[in-house]
């Protein structure tokens, strides 16, 4: 099955990707590496989904939130890319999420991206993580994610 | 017009780098990537800009102070690779703003230094970024960057 | 002496590595990159070591967690590549320090971690680093450090 056809089996439709409104690009690549913005989670209607956990989000809700990041990152890095079957390996996911002073389950809430990321692209989606709690996120968004990935390189792409 | 000359015409001097005094270096090279460490905001006088941004720190002033974050970061950089003109590309900056619990406006700080690095190194400047609220900076200062900067193949290099 | 005799001299055996209960990996390989996945700081008997630097944690208490954890990465590290003597580069730490409002010693509680990766590894220890304080970090741990390291050139490592 290929990237495509795992998304679909879960029902996820890739959003139209809208470039950031700033002096900055959605995703960059440098060799064979692609470093992405970070994205802040956003509900179905494109508004920022606010919130703190620990206070008016539950680690569930930050979860799904966690995992609609997830979402808006895989259709950026497919824009980036033109091919997510291209993607050789998710490298590494930074979890930002938006805490009270006692909240201790950021790994829960990114336990909610992470899962996405390894149901559509299987071995090549287990991927390095940092999770933290953090004061506050661009708009008041609950969760924020940056994400780094690996191209094939064109040798091993022409034998595929 | 090269980097120096954009600098000047910006009316930017760089100022010269102080190693930091600790067990780290300003910056490391890997392959063709750069990895710079994190740099505080500092005033004219080199000494720490401190503050909350939300409490004592305007919107306005953080910009101005991640502005001067920048400065002080393609210094280390020229530093690191003695000539700013073989960047190939500002590849990622992550911006850390010192946040009151309610300040939701870390996008907006985080322009003054995109703006700048676009208007220095223009499209090899347009970079993928990560900005959010932190609890603290060291010695209390109110931004706090660091960056991920690509250098040009050797080979690359010899044709331009 | 190679890393592992100065890890012996240092009194440091690294412990058993734990794969983490979760959809990530503790350490992927891109290119010559190794990024390691963000390690919280745990006491000598496997439990987080929680706590607030500011509050119920001081500086020199925090400087220790962060060495612990700097060694817990090095035991990462060293399962993931064979031999740590491979190891061409420590290139950046990122230290996350669990904080309260008016904390401002990061930087000396990172030191913790930097001192021993550059008294283990010596020039090729010399990392870049940023460092700061968050809100909170998984299970309330003091400090979370992760780690980005070059593996040498096949080539190279021949020549050695």
């Amino acid at each position: 099955m290929s990237v495509y056809e795992r998304l679909s089996s879960l029902g996820i439709k890739l959003p139209a990707v809208e470039p950031p409104v700033a002096a900055f690009v959605p995703a960059v690549r440098a060799g064979n590496l692609i470093f992405l913005s970070g994205h802040i989670a956003k509900r179905g209607d494109g508004t920022p989904w606010t919130g703190k956990l620990g206070a008016d989000i539950t680690t569930e809700q930050g979860k799904q939130a966690a995992q609609a990041v997830a979402v808006d990152l895989l259709a950026t890095l497919d824009a980036a890319v033109g091919d997510l079957n291209r993607i050789h390996r998710i490298v590494k996911l930074m979890v930002l999420v938006n805490s009270t002073p006692t909240f201790t389950e950021q790994h829960l809430v990114a336990n909610g991206a992470s899962s996405l990321i390894v149901q559509v692209f299987q071995d090549r989606g287990a991927h390095a993580r940092c999770a933290y709690g953090v004061m506050q996120i661009p708009l008041g968004a609950c969760v924020e994610i940056d994400l780094v990935a690996e191209l094939g390189d064109e040798t091993r792409e022409g034998s595929r």
